[in-house]
């Protein structure tokens, strides 16, 4: 498996475009498109927070009851949630404008939308925005680059990312774009991604690849402990990449929910490094805890310990509040057995074992937290299970972004 | 019942006082006394962060298994926490040095610490406080706000309140110093709440009241979502306001019940207003909720937010963001019952109606979210529960304090 250049057009038979429709944003791209020359299978991940978006109540049951699609529309600006009936009919409306331009089922369109909760779609603009995008549409790199940076809202960088692999020696693609950078807390947020990949696999095993691979990926993140109402993960495979169809668990599906897990495990720690004003990626592996979940539940509580946050972006090795973090989790955990260390690129320094606080020098540990990215590895000597969370620094920008966000 | 002038010392027969004792802070009061004439009934409720600070553990005791106290002691600057067995010989010493000047057992001696996290205390300093402070001791108004001064840590001003209500025809008292302004989120934080009063009741009611009390009041406040390892709530009462004891349910204990439940909710209120960084007191009001437990779910969810906190200080009336921390509070609830007032002294503004946003005036509503205290007022319209929960706005000053705080 390498990872190439480019984002939702590596995989075969997969075009894209971007587009500027005004749906809220002005002079800049908010639409974007993703249209397969074949039908996909398809599956998908959702947010589960009891309040969803339109779009949400639409893709499930695309992904989920009909396993099949074959054109994606992705607007930001406007996330189309807490937007009642005139929210759902935008939905269908949109779809219908895409189905009848492509002589496909509306049913077969997933929709995707992101920004300001509580405020209804322009339904004209995005009309206009679906009519120009079809008309743009193009396999290149550029053409990715484009639709990823149309899904953007706070996000400081577009995010992509294409491997290629083999597969019953065939050559395979997958590809991602992604947005999302505050109400960042996946419990499948405002987190979209969609990947495309051309290799040939049942709705069945797709939906079970990426539903056993969004948990220790994209639900191990968190910027600020928002779930968003329009968390959503989709993936679309043609199979044009011509391997014997996956239908069932074996080598070839291993494969590719290999390739999967890279592909989430990346994108999700991009979300963390953006984090809405965030200057670095703070990472949680916690190693021998007594059970996987625990690992999962430990790592997590301190990457969204603000008070920890606060810390990493003052490079203060204020280790109490990590320990803190862990002790107010719910996993119940022998303190006197814990050992804690700082860990970057510049080094690894130990600040508590068992129980006790370790004397360890300030300026060296001050050095481990200025970099761009800082782990806390934590062994709780209590198993042998292990969970890794991504989460960022809690800066003044956070603050400014979300306090004047949607004005 | 009504509020008088003071706090810890406006019970008969408590005597307080504060002192300089440079624990970690210099030039600053960090040692304080509580004491009181008269052997008392107590009780206590405590963090349930599995990472327990070694003078929770050494109170919990006493509280619980034993009921009966007669002095406290108390600093800030460091929390003694994570410190090992060190740390529980502290308690230990502390504890024998005021027994020894007092002539009283070392386990009727409670104890409590505030500040960073993973650092030692100084024995020689301890010893040498406890021994000024039992020089100092007096029942002035002015001895309990010196004491409740040198308990803060980032506490903008010291909390105090004070109750003189009746109960069999005898006039009783209860009063308290807290303090807390960050890792506040109470499950019973480094939230340090002592009340006394005059009244006679057993430790086991006491106990009961306390309990029942915390739920709806120091429970209900979060400053960050940082759950601390060292929250206790304690209260001493001497029975010298000369009532027929309360040992059993019934109207003394009702009404003892009543100054409780108020002293409770307005120090709780005063933590969140103070809150690290805080300029606005933002309260979470939930009514016609299915059951109480829900209730308070879904109002502590809104005030934990951090996008609507950081909107809150952006006097933003992005009431999205409250809806969304509705839905993802693990209450199943049906959006489209859903009624969302923003309410201040300015006004109400009803923005969010049973599905759908609603068209309301940017200014007012800017006017409305201006104030010191900005309540979220949710019809679930699903039953007839209610709660209210406390919190603050998210600021950047929030952020500077806690980059900085250790060093």
């Amino acid at each position: 498996m390498k990872t190439i250049k480019g984002g939702i057009t590596a995989a075969k038979g997969f075009k894209a475009a971007g587009y500027g429709a005004e749906i809220k944003y002005k002079n800049r791209k908010d639409m974007a498109m993703i249209y397969s020359e074949r039908l996909c299978s398809t599956a998908g991940v959702f947010t589960s927070n009891v309040v969803k978006a339109a779009p949400v109540v639409w893709d499930k049951n695309i992904t989920r009851n009909k396993g099949v699609a074959q054109a994606v529309v992705v607007n930001s600006g406007i996330a189309n949630a807490c937007t009642g009936t005139q929210g759902a009919e935008v939905c269908q409306k949109t779809a219908d404008a895409v189905g009848k331009i492509f002589n496909i089922p509306s049913d077969t369109v997933l929709i995707g939308s992101t920004g300001v909760i509580g405020m209804q779609m322009p339904m004209d603009r995005v009309e206009k925005g679906v009519e120009a995008l079809s008309g743009m549409l193009s396999d290149t790199v550029e053409a990715g680059t484009q639709a990823a940076e149309a899904i953007m809202t706070t996000d400081t960088y577009s995010k992509e990312i294409a491997l290629e692999f083999e597969i019953d020696g065939k050559v395979c693609h997958m590809g991602a774009m992604a947005k999302g950078s505050g109400m960042i807390h996946p419990n499948m947020c405002t987190m979209l991604c969609f990947v495309t990949s051309d290799v040939a696999i049942s709705h069945e095993m797709l939906q079970k690849a990426l539903s056993e691979v969004v948990v220790d990926t994209y639900n191990m993140i968190s910027v600020d402990g928002d779930m968003s109402t329009n968390d959503s993960l989709m993936i679309l495979a043609n199979g044009m990449a011509g391997n014997t169809a996956i239908t069932s668990e074996g080598e070839d599906y291993n494969k590719f929910y290999e390739a999967l897990n890279t592909l989430c495990t990346e994108m999700a720690k991009k979300h963390a490094a953006d984090g809405e004003g965030a200057t670095a990626l703070f990472e949680c592996h916690v190693v021998n805890a007594d059970t996987k979940e625990n690992a999962r539940v430990l790592a997590k509580s301190v990457i969204c310990s603000s008070l920890t946050k606060a810390a990493i972006y003052g490079h203060d090795a204020n280790f109490g509040r990590i320990l803190c973090a862990l002790g107010y989790s719910g996993v119940e955990f022998d303190p006197d057995k814990v050992i804690l260390n700082l860990v970057s690129e510049a080094g690894s320094v130990n600040v508590y074992k068992e129980g006790t606080p370790m004397e360890f020098d300030e300026e060296e540990a001050t050095k481990i937290l200025s970099q761009k990215c800082v782990t806390a590895y934590v062994d709780m000597q209590a198993g042998d299970q292990e969970a890794t969370a991504w989460g960022c620094d809690l800066t003044y920008d956070y603050v400014k972004i979300n306090a004047d966000y949607r004005s």
